[in-house]
């Protein structure tokens, strides 16, 4: 089944358009988070997300099994926040994040229910001076490159407000 | 009053064009600088922006006090330059941004005459390894959300050309 | 005669969309290069960019003398890729980028072929703490105002996929 990319910068509200995405349709709906809570910065983002997402939403954690995550939630509509930490997961553990990337565009495509992935947008700046950031942003880039050809629609979002780059709005 | 929000990068043209609206409207316009001069890179810049603004425009500095100087300039077409130079001044001087931030959304909404917010976008680079740095990312981001929210118009601007988010070009 | 200018961020597909644009005409086609392959990074993606365009493509390489170029490809359609490598080349060798800027400015209104620019947007990120890099993120900024002002089509490239800003798609 196609599937909705949300693409945007720290703190756009790209988190609160895909929630509100997916709430078009009949819940009980799936929240696929991948942050892991490694320190007290993203504890506290986590549990702020959290706390916005009322009783109709199951949270799966699951920061290097998306796509068993995504094959295991049957017929529910999803949202999977976000694409960029599963990278970072994949990449500080040495996974190999293009097998990874098959096996979601795999589970994506077997999907029977609406899916929405957030991801970051990071290449807008000045390069970064260190090689591991530049390598990430690298691969970052190339990530959202692949599922927005594949996804049916694909919103930008600056300041809360969506730019449609592809599909309707 | 309705006002509009000019989002963009660093040398994007943000000023220029947000001169340009507020210039729609009859003089004399009010400048609000929010820029403090506290090094010559700084100054230089003030310098350059004053220098292209002609005698229908009277500046007013407030890197703190800019829902004060809102309110005191009556029912001129103002420009506010820039709204994350004045979050900056608010953080650096350990002042209370929630209630800074809620001054200005009354200063705005009591305005009886147009307003040009500008403003940088500054999350669409790789997370930055200062944790200040993401502290301010961070709250930069929830400013712009929170002003596009009750913006009637919001253009993000690259290169010079808008893209409007939100109302009419 | 006109030309189109390609904005986007690093891996955002830029170079992928400014080679679809030249293809829509006559081949051959020219490449003109600006990268230098100072590094095994940047001789890696060279390379790649290189695998990437069949025979159709001459490739020319032209770090710093991107006018003279320009000039030399008669009527040939043309992309240069990128605009903000020749200026690190440029600012890094102290030439004088003015200078350098109006020789391209003079060279792209002599062509009597379609050319389309890439360039980064690189203004997006937090401000860099380095000053050179201060300097180099407004000198591109401006750089790609002063293009864009020009051009008769500028595209914004997010995951691949165009915005855009000024002319038709």
């Amino acid at each position: 089944m196609s599937f909705t990319l949300v693409l945007g910068g720290a703190r756009s509200g790209k988190s609160r358009h895909a929630e509100a995405l997916v709430a078009r349709h009949p819940a009980p709906w799936a929240y696929i988070a991948t942050a892991e809570g490694w320190d007290d910065e993203m504890r506290a983002r986590i549990a702020e997300h959290r706390a916005r997402r009322d009783g109709r939403w199951e949270t799966l954690d699951a920061p290097l099994g998306l796509p068993a995550a995504l094959a295991g939630i049957g017929t529910r509509p999803a949202l999977v926040d976000c694409l960029t930490l599963w990278l970072t997961n994949l990449m500080l553990g040495e996974h190999d994040t293009e097998a990874a990337t098959e096996a979601l565009e795999d589970a994506l495509a077997a999907r029977g229910a609406p899916t929405v992935l957030v991801a970051n947008e990071v290449g807008l700046g000045i390069v970064p001076e260190n090689a591991l950031a530049r390598r990430f942003r690298d691969a970052a880039g190339v990530l959202n490159q692949r599922l927005a050809s594949r996804a049916a629609h694909v919103h930008f979002i600056a300041a809360g407000l969506p730019l449609v780059l592809k599909g309707e709005a």
